[in-house]
């Protein structure tokens, strides 16, 4: 039984000496140093998927073959470390983990009037690197033929949904409605159904889940996915950068049409919608805008409404657990988990 | 046995076939239109992977698994499309197969100020589903276990190289230097191995080669894949749009540090070699400045110089084919696909 602290280290180990052994045999200083961004990236971050993986195959009855699952699990943290890099290229975010994103960092290493596409295509090229590498380490987990058959689907899966989430989230981006069920679906691709159901599932299938297993990893999984990113929405206009390793402005400047914004401007009267309108989605927005808006998010009762769906999906989860098929050490972790993500302050 | 024609209707019907399939399963409209410009995208190219992926596979003697090496052959195509679509956003390419890029296209949807950035985020979602629908097509191929083993190290090769390559080539765009073998270094990272080599070998490994056939795929492909891209630089440069579905007034634009570039800075005296630096790298170039720079490539001889580079290498090709280890057909088709690809205007 791997609990969350020894999933992270036994996770690390792996990527780490994979980003290692693949700098040392890059051949030339330019590309050791590329590849030394990457390692330095993966230093971090929560491992939620990771740990879900591992969960997963637990609920599942999984015993044997942990290094199979800690090498996909890693493959998938591996992943996440790609759609970081693109995401923060798409959002035109300054920091992640508390320090500066891919591409600004790649932008600053020269000074000349290419610096701000040069930064865009080194980060679009380590996030594919990043990809790529994911995929090496499943190809290398050692799956038997029946866990191949299992997971790779998911995972194929699991890619294709994000991506299309992304692809809604990049279109609602800067064009603000108060269609609040619109918001929802775009977390149900992007966050519920990439975060925690598909690591789930594919933990769940290495250790060769029958129907019901997954049926309850969903049924778990969505409420609790959405009230994740739900929980995100709000570490991003209200979070502390120490603790989120990023700006609490950058949500607002990049115009998210997140469920919160969606319910303010549904519940707000004309003037309040009129300044979100302006403010959100402001480049040049500074503390005292993001102020006006969070004042607004308050009067309108949005912040609350936010607070009482999380709260709503926290307790429809933990519902599911109680009657599920999953193995006790794993209900007892899983809501544990549950607990930490929705009530987190990073 | 598949002549390149069948090779390349074969491959378009799997492509076409899978893309249709993900079109009409992604369940929103604004996702089908996505898709859709993947499917336009994909119209046209030379296919010259697929061609060789099963030329690979007839070198080596393989006669049967021909859906499976077809369907091998389209998921290269397919992480093809995915390495096109993420370069025309570095290199800020306005056209692509006598088209608008990816990232023009999406960015013309929308008429507001976030228009570039929109297009560069959906050209980076659309490139990273190609690529994650590329390795579908490559899990779906229904390989043997010794197939996959012999196959998928091949797949991430290639994949890790075409990076480092690019990242390279990215490296040096906009810093002219005279350093010839080092043009001809990133040419062999981003071109040779990945258009030819890598494709030879994966068919080969698919049909079971041997160490010497793999061997003699490497000797062939170097030579013929640097001259190829050394055509991709004349082509850039003297090309007829209507030919290559590109502007020649990109790679001069972008500051692409070719061979045919590295060349004429060696051998042109101190004016050439300033004027060659103030032209090459203006985004704002026009043909007047492109016939001047194409004036000091003749007068420098660098052009005749890189014709010469491309017949050594076209001919060392040919006299590897005429003692590898590859079945008399094979033979044949490569020695044709050879003078084509050296010889081509698109």
């Amino acid at each position: 039984m791997l609990d969350p602290v020894a999933t992270r280290a036994a996770v690390d180990t792996v990527l780490f000496d994979f980003l290692e052994n693949q700098r040392m045999s890059s051949g030339q200083r330019q590309l050791s140093q590329f590849v030394e961004l990457l390692e330095e990236f993966m230093v971090g971050g929560k491992r939620i998927r990771p740990i879900l993986t591992v969960l997963g195959w637990q609920a599942a009855g999984g015993e044997n073959d942990l290094t199979t699952v800690v090498r996909v699990a890693a493959s998938l943290e591996m992943f996440h470390a790609f759609t970081l890099i693109h995401d923060d290229i798409m959002d035109d975010s300054d920091t992640r983990r508390g320090r500066p994103t891919i591409h600004r960092t790649l932008a600053g290493e020269r000074g000349d009037e290419r610096t701000e596409r040069f930064g865009i295509g080194g980060a679009v090229l380590l996030g594919d690197l990043a990809f790529a590498w994911s995929d090496d380490l499943l190809h290398t987990a050692d799956l038997t033929p029946a866990q191949s058959a299992a997971v790779l689907p998911v995972v194929t899966e699991m890619r294709t949904e994000v991506m299309l989430g992304q692809y809604l989230d990049l279109r609602a981006t800067g064009e603000l409605t108060d269609d609040v069920d619109a918001t929802l679906t775009v977390n149900r691709y992007k966050t519920a159904k990439y975060t925690v159901e598909r690591p789930l599932h594919i933990g769940a299938a290495l250790a060769g889940a029958d129907a019901p297993t997954l049926a309850a990893c969903t049924a778990f999984a969505l409420p609790l996915g959405e009230a994740f990113q739900l929980r995100d929405d709000l570490l991003g206009v209200y979070g502390e950068a120490r603790d989120t390793g990023k700006s609490r402005l950058d949500d607002l400047r990049a115009g998210k049409n997140t469920t919160l914004v969606a319910l303010a401007l549904r519940t707000g009267d004309s003037a309040q919608r009129a300044r979100l309108r302006t403010l959100i989605g402001d480049t040049g927005l500074d503390e005292t805008g993001a102020e006006e808006v969070r004042a607004i998010f308050a009067a309108t009762g949005a912040r609350d409404a936010v607070e009482r769906l999380i709260d709503d999906r926290y307790r429809q989860a933990l519902g599911v657990l109680d009657a599920a098929p999953f193995t006790a050490d794993a209900v007892t972790a899983l809501k544990h988990l549950a607990a930490t993500a929705t009530r987190r302050n990073s």
